[in-house]
């Protein structure tokens, strides 16, 4: 599958969406800034540099994932996150 | 600094580049096949997901790198690179 490229909030995050052994993944950087995101599928999201203060939709509390640590999101639902600093992530989708 | 997405080899590598606290790292994919890749800076490459064989300039050996693993690039230098499922690294600047 080519690798595909995808931009979001005026270019702010960006990701690389490819699959392997079938299983489609995606890693990107979230700049500085607030978001949220939606989920089709359920997705796990693993912070590889920086770090992703996150909430999940139907929650009230942030939670904060350094570098090497990972959350997971219902699909069809989504999340809040916040980067401080520019922050790499990956993305698999379960 | 704007992400910057740059393209490589027909597309078959992909990158997303950013700072952090002043230092330049990118994320990308190396789609499966085998490419040579020249440096600059200094490079450490981290193998996220996947995993890469490369041999350094210089160097006759090929040395496998699992997902977690990461090897270092002279500066001004170069390594052939080797994938045989799509595989996401990070790529810091030394």
């Amino acid at each position: 599958m080519p690798i595909q490229h995808s931009k979001y909030f005026d270019e702010k995050v960006q990701s690389l969406a490819s699959e392997r052994h079938g299983a489609k993944f995606s890693i990107g950087i979230i700049s500085a800034g607030t978001y949220h995101f939606g989920t089709g599928a359920a997705e796990r999201m693993t912070v590889v540099s920086g770090m992703l203060t996150a909430k999940l939709d139907g929650s009230d509390e942030w939670v904060n994932y350094p570098a090497g640590t990972n959350f997971e999101i219902p699909a069809n639902s989504g999340f809040d996150v916040k980067a401080s600093t520019d922050t790499a992530y990956q993305c698999q989708y379960l």
